[in-house]
């Protein structure tokens, strides 16, 4: 049975501490998939959470000092239950208090998986051939390596997103070339695969093949909107990518999948 | 006239102490059905907003303890003014600092209506024959009497939503059949209900009709929304039901009710 | 070449400090148009974000203390830098922490342009014949000389937007007649206006021609949205309308341009 499938079958709950901006579409997405999301950043019950949910999401998208504190909560109380924790270094290398927040939940806590673009995780090891601006990347480095150094660095699971998107752990490398380039257009999207990877990781099975596919569904389903007959730029992409990743199955990701 | 027609000519502004997952939605929502949205939690202001809005909502779905101050000083002006005050217990059972707010909130203000999921309901009452499972509800109780202990209970209406519908007073129940199971999957479609039933509880007459036309105009245009063409899953559903809440008239109702 | 060009050249990014509600809508707003946002109103880096953005975008929709410091913190960093700062005093005459705060940015920041309706210029500058209630406009005053008298007590550029749009400089005055009013039934488009505008004003030339391109660029997308076929209402306008903001080009604004 796919991963997928599975996903559905179990219908994860995803404690995700996020940024404002994508709130609502990241639940929407989680929906969509087959997950189901819970957000709050509460002190007051970001531990307690812990019991009821399956996978905790960190985005640094919009932070405040409060949200930090929350999110080592979250994190550690994820860390003692054993489920798994994925980090969304959002503009990293934007300012400085971004990059030492990364570099402190990456020292405090046990990281399952890093999710970003190669200006993100370029920042996050200080790797100046790529230049982060806001929250887009720019630079021609080799994402492969860059990904790879990442992997060697943090010793987690690095799932660099992009044109290119690579799966890096210590001893292994998966690249992907599916996706429309209209998805960079849709703000969240980039957050909502990292919720989608945080559900797909709660599922049994070797990390590198479920973040794998978690990257397939994701990638083909924004093909199969793309190529919807009403979609004409980001507007409208935004509803049939809903669509198509709540209607998407395992031959569909079979039959689009670029190799 | 019907209350949805009185809705329109009166444009009920309601002040919307929400989670922010749903802000977008809940304000798009009460604008297409004819209703205006206030959104502040500022704890400067919240009191002052009472002098212009015609009903207060409020939403216990991404809590911090300034926002629950701020819906205690919201909450009372609203009493001291008169004007209709709605509780959202959103997952009330998966923290216990979420039930202990809404103990509170329901302990020190008057609440007009309380409107949840089974699950949130009988968390409320204390009922373990329905778990509560972060912000959807699972279980198998009879939601008629569920409602309506929580009713005898609070001493209050409750607006019990779900497959099926139950609008409960002391002494008074109505059970209603409509609605679409797609609308689950659009995320803030139970919180803008509670909004809209806010807008309701504005107008002239008795609690109990005002909540059973706001639910049956509101499941009604779900129905015609996932009837639409384009609507293929949650994702084009959400932006036709907000078109379907702007168009629906008082015989779209009446011509699809379920009996 | 047009203002829009340019802008789509440069890509400017603007750091968005507005209101929870509003944020996803914005940010896919300046995607669509061809800007880039970045959001954080985080007290440890405001400032810094000042080194990589282009422009600033203060808009009170939903305050909080923090907020108001934030905003100081982000507004005198671009003031240092020499990029344009633009206010949207969202309801300014709901409650008087809304006018205070504005009144103290006003005061201690050079504000570049300030965008908002009739109701809430009117609040700023203490005309008592337009009234504001929640953040909707009323009132039968005379918009232009409105524009004019505001433009002239606070001596920086007014947008004031509605059924006719006046851009007033302490010297010079344009009115637009473009648009829907169909935009007006989706929550937001003001508060992505000021954004957009934002965006425009970050560009080489006289503050009142791009402000009057932005506006035209910006109503003339609203009404290629609204004649969509498929647009029937303000749910669909949302999609259809960031297509038309995406796709719209410098001959469409010629072209619809009403004089």
């Amino acid at each position: 049975m796919s991963y997928l499938q599975k996903l559905r079958e179990t219908t994860p709950l995803i404690h995700n501490l996020t940024n404002e901006v994508v709130m609502n579409f990241t639940a929407n997405g989680l929906y969509a998939i087959g997950a189901a999301p819970v957000m709050s950043k509460a002190l007051d019950e970001v531990s307690d959470m812990a019991t009821i949910t399956n996978g905790v999401l960190l985005n640094i998208g919009t932070l405040t000092s409060s949200d930090v504190e929350a999110m080592f909560l979250a994190g550690k109380a994820a860390n003692k239950k054993g489920i798994p924790v994925v980090l969304d270094p959002v503009a990293a290398g934007a300012t400085s208090y971004r990059l030492e927040t990364c570099h402190k939940l990456l020292e405090e806590l046990d990281i399952t998986a890093i999710r970003g673009n190669a200006g993100e995780i370029a920042a996050l090891i200080g790797d100046e051939q790529w230049a982060s601006r806001g929250v887009d990347a720019r630079g021609n480095g080799d994402v492969v390596s860059l990904a790879q150094k990442a992997a060697a660095t943090f010793r987690t699971l690095i799932v660099l997103t992009g044109e290119t998107d690579v799966i890096a752990s210590e001893d292994e490398t998966v690249v992907c070339r599916n996706g429309t380039p209209l998805l960079g257009s849709v703000t969240g999207t980039g957050c909502l695969f990292s919720s989608v990877l945080t559900a797909f990781l709660t599922l049994e099975g070797p990390a590198i093949e479920k973040a794998t596919e978690a990257i397939r569904t994701y990638t083909v389903a924004s093909e199969m909107a793309a190529e919807h007959p009403q979609v004409k730029g980001p507007g409208t992409l935004h509803p049939y990518f809903l669509d198509a990743l709540y209607a998407i199955t395992p031959e569909d990701v079979e039959k689009r999948l670029v190799r």
